[in-house]
């Protein structure tokens, strides 16, 4: 089934090289959920700053557990400390929820040109706007914490002390954020550059350009001074294997030259 | 000399584990200038959403180009296209420019512990709060430019096609970012795990923990279609080496166990 998309509005309407931009809702959760960061965004009405958190977090559907986010819109799900700001601040907001948006960023590779103007980088980007509660209910908050554990290690969950126990739930706040719209930005491929500059035969062969490709790699695991587990478990170093070989493949695939 | 630092204000003083904190010049200055890509955010009056974009830029002192970033407040110079949303409104702002946050952020390791409640992530994290406004003055959209250009990657201002033509300068807008204050947070070490969890000899030998080191890489280059340079210049070469294994280092120094 075609993925389906979330609808354009005034506040994720792509302006500049809107053609590298979707709404499609398997593209923007993928990139969701693969990044490692997310940045929530929100305001505090004590200062004219909006607050910037780098945060943990994915998608998900607590109503649906079996529903495809290919095809069903997802809400997100962070997660952090009882006392952080943005939790207080969604605690304290009215009616739907406190207004965040929630960026996903990749860079995948420098873009060199012969002149610097037509530099560029290779990224995957998707902005989320949004409604943020606290999730109250004790069955969605284990819901939704086993997500985000599993979201980043997958099985650290099942393979780790579980469940929670109680002070441990209570100092912990989930925010659901209800998705209002979203959008993603994609550059790939190499530079392009000026005409006037191509016919400069000096230049072109005096200035490399290409692309110097970019990813995120999870190196070897360290042990804690109190593990008492013989080895690197083989989830993890399977996980964190097939996620380095992902990214560094994609940037490669990215440059398409 | 020993570092100065930003004001601790309301917005910029931290809550939660303010040990983590610093307001630190020299580590704030450093955190954003080696951050590949940099979130700013910014409202816009037209909807309760946050903007959030990510964009490229760094830090500088235009006024005095010899001034030393561990001891002088830096401007904040952010690099795009005339047209961008974020610039638009910079135009529109009245008095001392339009209010914008910027969060430079490295993932450093992913932290696993015995249970999932005491999983964390190793981070450095800085946010600068400031007033962007546009800069007019060729000379200063010159400095930022270059700046910029060689921010990313040393040299590659001298060593690619300058000065920018007409056209391209006209094209380019430069934001000048006034930071009134910004902080930094810091994690570092291994997993902090409950004591009641340790005595479980069977949880403890049966569950790794420790952490999984995250850094960026930069890649082997790959040449542009038109790319008429017979190889990558030493100066790329040496800039991606260099910075792959500051980067991977610092993930493992970070550990510490």
């Amino acid at each position: 089934m075609a993925s389906s998309q979330y609808s354009k509005t005034a506040v994720s309407k792509l302006g500049r090289l809107a053609n590298r931009g979707t709404y499609d809702f398997a593209t923007i959760h993928v990139l969701i959920n693969t990044c490692p960061v997310l940045h929530v965004s929100f305001n505090d009405p004590e200062h004219p700053f909006p607050v910037v958190l780098p945060m943990l977090g994915c998608t998900g559907t607590f109503e649906d557990r079996s529903a495809d986010p290919k095809t069903t819109a997802q809400d997100l799900y962070i997660h952090g400390y009882v006392s952080g700001r943005v939790f207080k601040k969604s605690k304290e907001a009215a009616d739907r929820g406190l207004p965040v948006t929630v960026a996903a960023t990749f860079l995948d590779g420098l873009v060199l040109a012969l002149a610097p103007f037509h530099n560029s980088c290779n990224y995957r980007s998707a902005v989320a706007y949004g409604y943020a509660t606290l999730v109250t209910d004790e069955a969605e908050a284990l819901y939704a914490m086993e997500l985000i554990t599993d979201n980043l290690l997958p099985e650290r969950w099942a393979k780790s002390r579980n469940p929670p126990t109680k002070a441990e739930l209570s100092s912990t706040s989930i925010l659901r954020i209800r998705i209002e719209t979203a959008s993603a930005k994609i550059r790939e491929g190499g530079p392009s550059d000026d005409r006037a500059d191509l016919k400069n035969k000096d230049l072109v062969k005096g200035t490399w350009t290409g692309v110097v490709p970019y990813w995120g790699t999870w190196g070897e695991p360290v042990e804690s001074k109190d593990n008492g587990c013989a080895e690197v478990e083989p989830y993890i170093e399977a996980w964190r294997t097939k996620e380095t070989s992902k990214a560094r493949n994609h940037s490669f695939e990215a440059i398409g030259e």
